[in-house]
């Protein structure tokens, strides 16, 4: 166990929000909202700072993620902040050749294949990752915390699976296929690259949190892709280590939560997975737009869980839409507590006044 | 009920061959084999023959189709064939200005997104689609199935509800969002799109059934990404539409299978419909890799399966898939009847020899 310093938002500022104490599995008067990838395209004062600056290069200057995390916050009123980054920022940070293609996403300028290949990633110190690594994403949570006060700030990192995928296969695929040949094919060379990938992450979760986040949330987008003796024997054990150093932290004096901070599991198509994705150790697992929360409730008994409004929905009438929302409001009063999200992330062409009043409609149908 | 011919293979030359009986729900001596997408780019004689002709020209020539569709039988010694075709076949037969672009997937002139769009679409008789729509087709089967003798022919389509994404999206999605809009925001226009596909695609695979082919296989790849409720309420209706004419047919004198020509149905990701996807009226379920085929069997007691070898493990060192193999093949034993395929296409760069030695190690398997 290690304590948070003293004048973490966690013991004070957001220890009573509703996202924080939903996550803790209470049910504050008030539905807490936000949306996966809100900070970002579906903005028109995002897309106006973007301009010019490539995503990766955008992701490290504190000042620039500090604005575009805030947008959303001010614009929406959403219950959480979620970093504006991207899950290869870490590799990135310890000098893997990765960029961002417009349009295409991650790309790889070495693809990761061999053993030759993990033992040319830069090693770990005994430690942990080299001191000050992640300094220009610290610098950022630092900055925004100051700027958010009561409103929590989620981090969040890629789980070791779909980092190893974008590795192994060098880019964003449709179907992991190479990932999953070298996890069957060459099992010594994925388990050493994916404990090298929790090594990252968990020491990249860690640092969001000690800067300031109040929440830590792990995306395996890609998780839904294995099977579930696939995930349980190769992919769950690096994501457990993964939140492992977060896990341990301990909120000075903090009565919910048993003074964990805050833990939430999200992949896409994940639905044969939420227990073993809960398993890992989080508090909370988000649910994809598939999976009816009523359902995931009885799968996972005593979880709080986040979601999951089809973002397809977004661009449906409005009465369609509303509707949409009442029902996975009503779904979600199965489950201990619920944090109203969508079931995958914000699509760039999404009109921003919709979102705005999927938060004023969810806000007033929690006081009634 | 209307009586196949009497000169149909399933009178006589393809009905006690594995693949039939199989289907037919009894367990031949020799477990039956065929892989989805084995006709085509995996094969350097597929590719050599289809140099310079564009994949929907050579949909269309009958000569190439037949023998495309006979390349991997000679090759592999599998238990059937498959029509060498693609999904969007109907489609352009009927007059939709769609094309397959090479690295990209089929790509429509025209999305199909309002109620003026799909009345746009051209009007299916009272009769159904116009007579000799389908003649490059028919032609085809017609000369495969003379070519194979005692080897089966499977006939395939695209569900509605597939065909009915790429129409709205105008070509391959990731999410198939505008598709599920269009579902949940004008589902009076999904509905008339839905029945105009359940209609072309019933035609599409009767004309195939008559034409010679001894089971028929509907593709529904992206039904993955629903919703069980979406798919129940919104595309399995039509999906059942699809299958109606040929489960209307009566093979004279056979004793299988009630005198039915077997259906498969088939998905990616489909594991939480399963149930509801042969419910629309199938006698097999093909089970993409995610899903154990123990696993299938127990949601879907007396069905027979169909699959499901990871395709990712055909790049790997022979034990390792040898091994799976003989998984799937144990797990299929809980089926009342298993055909062992893959659990999705054959992957373009897979390596031939494998996919041999996969039918003879099937075989071999079963004759112990």
């Amino acid at each position: 166990m290690s304590l948070l310093p003293a004048d973490h938002p966690l013991t004070g500022a957001t220890a009573s929000s509703p996202l924080v104490r939903a996550y803790s599995g209470e049910r504050p008067p008030v539905t807490p909202v936000w949306f996966m990838r809100q900070a970002g395209r579906s903005l028109p004062e995002y897309r106006a700072l973007r301009t010019g600056t490539r995503m990766l290069q955008a992701c490290l200057e504190p000042d620039l993620v500090t604005e575009i995390s805030l947008q959303p916050v001010r614009r929406h009123g959403v219950d959480a902040a979620i970093f504006f980054s991207d899950i290869v920022v870490p590799l990135r940070l310890i000098g893997v050749d990765v960029d961002i293609v417009p349009g295409k996403g991650p790309v790889l300028a070495n693809p990761v294949r061999t053993a030759a290949d993990v033992a040319a990633l830069r090693a770990l110190t005994p430690d942990g990752v080299p001191g000050g690594l992640f300094e220009p994403v610290t610098t950022a949570v630092g900055q925004l915390v100051r700027e958010l006060g009561g409103t929590p700030l989620i981090g969040f990192a890629g789980a070791p699976f779909t980092l190893a995928a974008y590795l192994v296969e060098g880019g964003p695929s449709k179907d992991q296929l190479a990932a999953r040949t070298l996890m069957h094919g060459a099992p010594e060379v994925w388990a050493d690259l994916m404990s090298w990938l929790a090594e990252l992450t968990g020491a990249f979760l860690l640092a969001q949190v000690r800067a300031g986040a109040s929440a830590a949330q792990l995306f395996d987008s890609w998780a839904g892709g294995l099977s579930l003796a696939d995930y349980r024997a190769r992919v769950a054990p690096q994501s457990a280590a993964a939140l492992a150093p977060v896990r341990e932290l301990q909120v000075a004096g903090a009565a919910s939560n048993d003074g964990r901070v805050p833990t939430v599991h999200f992949g896409v198509g994940t639905g044969h997975l939420l227990g073993a994705m809960h398993e890992v150790g989080v508090d909370v697992v988000g649910v994809d737009y598939r999976t009816p929360l009523d359902t995931a409730a009885a799968a996972l008994p005593g979880v709080p869980l986040q979601g999951n409004v089809d973002p397809a929905l977004l661009a449906a009438p409005w009465p369609v839409l509303e509707a949409h929302v009442q029902d996975v409001l009503a779904r979600g009063t199965s489950a201990p507590a619920h944090v109203l999200n969508l079931g995958h992330g914000v699509p760039p062409e999404t009109d921003p006044t919709v979102l705005t009043r999927i938060v004023e409609t969810v806000h007033a149908a929690s006081g009634r």
